[in-house]
């Protein structure tokens, strides 16, 4: 299986801006990607990153500056398939269930985000695109759909969670036990309860 | 194994109170119920309700009113182990991860739900109790590591997707097959996109 990773180096995570500032987004940015990495290496994918700008990896790198859809169906074109678009901003995610993810049946299998995305597709047959623009998962139903294709869901939270909101962060917190949890705790970044029993994030200035 | 799914059939989901009317939440959360009573029939396990009041099901109901960790202690208490707790708000469970969940290793297994919630839990060892009150999933760690109890994490956003706020409606209607999906779609309830991407629910007057 080959795995692409699409990424954006230069300015990631805008939703996060009440908690980060822009220097600290890239970062955790790629503290992110550093978990996704390190799950697919435990895997058998070969795996390459989309990046939106240059940047120093263990895992081959392509530079590509144009939308994340572009880029991603230009990047499929160019390879053989099976081929999995892991998205980077997974840290819960685990070499597990991307093998639950690979081994899954279908000429395009799908997993959804919270609110609407595609944190990962697999895509086995050269009908498919991606389009990653608005409620994707609906759109890549129906585009598999039209072509008819067969699909198939996986059932994970570690990949079903991408962090967008600040909300997110807890669930990092909370569960995340990678490059990502850990740059979160260096950086004050802790869950907070309320009285309805919900939980947030605060930040605590470091000395 | 048994399971024992706690319900609160007087007031539930007072945070959906901005999309449904009372007497609506009540009949949401029985169509969620439903869909946890259903993929439970469709595995070996044995099911008894535990509900805030009388409502008639196809499986055994004891009515307690007490808080939920006060009721689903003493039913644990009660009870054989291994025992599961399956909370009665995910309309996204699927038989296959409830099969995954009873499979799993470990004297207790957790399945967090998002913002902090344990929304499954399998007990095998009677040195272990739940506490539902704040951030449980934490308390439900600790409560294991201090009683020297082996603990496992199951993986599956169809368990750990439990409906608390209006957004989280909007995964059930793009996910959902079950009764509670389809009562939202009968009630008018529809995902919205708004310019950023971000999914929410709207809901349109019926004629």
């Amino acid at each position: 299986m080959d795995a692409i990773v699409p990424f954006d180096a230069v300015d990631p995570k805008r939703r996060l801006s009440s908690v980060l500032e822009p220097d600290e987004r890239r970062a955790f940015a790629g503290a992110m990607l550093a978990d996704v990495l390190d799950a697919l290496a435990e895997t058998a994918a070969s795996t390459r990153v989309v990046a939106t700008a240059p940047i120093d990896l263990d895992v081959p790198v392509a530079v590509d500056d144009r939308p994340l859809t572009v880029a991603v169906n230009d990047a499929l074109a160019g390879g053989d398939l099976p081929t999995a678009v892991v998205m980077a901003d997974l840290p819960l995610v685990t070499a597990a269930a991307l093998d639950r993810l690979f081994a899954a049946e279908g000429d395009v299998v799908l997993v959804p985000g919270v609110g609407g995305g595609t944190n990962a597709v697999v895509v086995r047959d050269g009908a498919f695109h991606v389009d990653y623009h608005g409620c994707s998962i609906r759109d890549h139903r129906r585009i598999a759909a039209e072509a008819g294709l067969s699909t198939a869901t996986v059932d994970s939270f570690g990949i079903s969670l991408d962090v967008d909101e600040p909300a997110d962060l807890a669930e990092v917190v909370l569960h995340g036990r990678g490059v990502a949890a850990s740059w979160l705790g260096d950086h004050g970044v802790a869950v907070t309860t309320d009285d309805d029993g919900r939980v947030g994030v605060d930040r605590t200035p470091r000395d």
